[in-house]
């Protein structure tokens, strides 16, 4: 019943095989390329891990990847037909909640302006809104989303999210499905994408759907890269309708040096910083998994291949 | 009973006269210079008024600052020996609190290094600590400093601020008088400058200061351009010894185009924006002050003059 530990992204794989003996002292974990039998193995914790080059595991359980993002995973012709479980925190990692919380006020300050003043030593107050009448939107209502959501919430901000199923919240306004697309982007100031990349919402970032969002409107995408229709973005803010945008995500990553996007006054480029994982803020959800596999218990946290997430 | 309204920094006396007497529409209001005669003058709602201009009001009962920053006022030769009370939000100012989170997560985040790096087209991914690691220091915790304090605390910040007497706080660590400075300086990666323009805190950011906080540290201040010798800042940024500094207040106001604060790599500079003072957040104050004191209750909010705020 051991756990295959692939390369992390962040970190070595005996830092990580540490973090997670620290949580369940008896796992057998095995650090690829070491895998020893692989009838041994039921779990596979997947990070920069190629699944072509995956052996045969004839008794693996579970695909538990590091990352939120999982179309790498869900679409490969070698994903295996087992369940696949998150290993994020379930009320929202800490990191990408402050980090998104820092890029909707960003925005809501303007801060790119008055940068752009501070380097031509120039003192100037803008017009600034107050919280409840900046309007954030998220695209998006899962664990990554409802956390930052809801400090913004909790600091007056109007904030709605778009999602696919009707449900409720108390904080935040919820707008369900394609119809409600339109009016969710209408009443939008600073719109969020922290969406999983699937068929229907690669692209979604596009030219169509930035003329919906009112004029000044700021876009942040924290998804992919394959979001975001670059030209479209460009040509929005070249016409002056959106005002501002950031990239934590990029196609192809690390965006080349002869990108426009670095060079564009109105868009900050970062390289993917949002969240870092680590084995304290995975190995918990990853060690609860095993446990209940153990007590003959259905994972927890399994993303459900039809839709993607 | 009339109340003299002085001209606001912002927006006109008539918009905030009708902003007042929305929540109190038998308030006799007299908009500076047209006061009438003096002695119907029971309140004066003090925005950009030179004290040396103000006439002798025989029945003033108190008078009410439109801002948090009360120097100018205390310390004038012609301040009335009436009370001073407040007319900030009690729960802390919605914008100052978020505009004090976001300078706290820019530098948590790094965010002047990243933009320097995009500004060369350079995608690297630099070391972040997670929340909890980071230990934000207020110093101050009046309403301004407690509302930012306890979000960044629910978003698992390591939050401590200074105070001069002592006092217990679920989610703050306090450090309580001068002999507790070191030891809250040396457990501080932010610093955050939200305390009151006294005789004993002009100058309190300075190097010996800088000295007692951790290599790498960042500076934010939020206060008055005097707390700051900025010499000492450039010093210590220079040296490497302090990371970064954001100033949303200067001496003087406006910094003049030729300072070289304006310039230097490590000093985001804000031409004090931090917060806008409105009819509909300080009107709900001015006139529960005033319904109190037709009462015969004493004033709410009331300034310390000893003190200093």
């Amino acid at each position: 019943m051991a756990l295959l530990m692939t390369p992390p992204v962040l970190g070595s794989l005996e830092h990580w095989r540490d973090g997670l003996l620290a949580l369940m002292p008896d796992l057998d974990i095995r650090l690829w390329p070491d895998i020893g039998d692989p009838a041994d193995i039921h779990y596979i914790l997947v990070g920069k891990f190629n699944l072509d080059d995956m052996p045969d595991l004839p008794n693996l359980r579970a695909v538990m990847p590091m990352f939120a993002g999982l179309e790498h995973l869900l679409y490969h012709p070698k994903c295996p037909p087992v369940p696949i479980v998150r290993t994020g925190m379930p009320a929202g990692d800490r990191a990408m909640t402050e980090y998104t919380v820092l890029h909707v006020l960003r925005h809501h300050r303007k801060m790119p302006t008055y940068l752009a003043q501070q380097a031509r030593c120039e003192w100037n107050v803008l017009d600034q809104k107050q919280p409840h009448e900046q309007r954030v939107g998220f695209m998006g209502f899962g664990e990554m989303a409802a956390a930052p959501a809801r400090v913004l919430a909790g600091m007056h901000f109007d904030v709605a999210a778009w999602v696919r199923r009707p449900r409720e919240d108390d904080a935040v306004t919820i707008f369900a499905g394609d119809d409600a697309l339109p009016s969710f982007l209408a009443r939008t100031d600073i719109l969020v994408c922290l969406i999983p990349l699937t068929g229907e919402t690669k692209g979604i970032l596009n030219a169509e759907n930035f003329a919906q969002l009112p004029a000044g409107a700021a876009v942040i995408n924290l998804g992919r890269g394959a979001h975001m229709i670059d030209a479209d973005l460009t040509a929005a803010l070249d016409s002056g309708h959106l005002s501002a945008a950031t990239l934590d995500a990029t196609s192809p990553e690390p965006l080349p040096s002869d990108s426009p996007l670095w060079k564009h006054p109105k868009i900050t480029v970062m390289p993917h910083t949002a969240r870092r994982v680590r084995p304290e803020t995975v190995g918990p959800q990853v060690v609860e998994n095993i446990r209940r596999d153990r007590a003959g218990l259905p994972f927890l946290w399994q993303v459900d291949r039809d839709a993607g997430y």
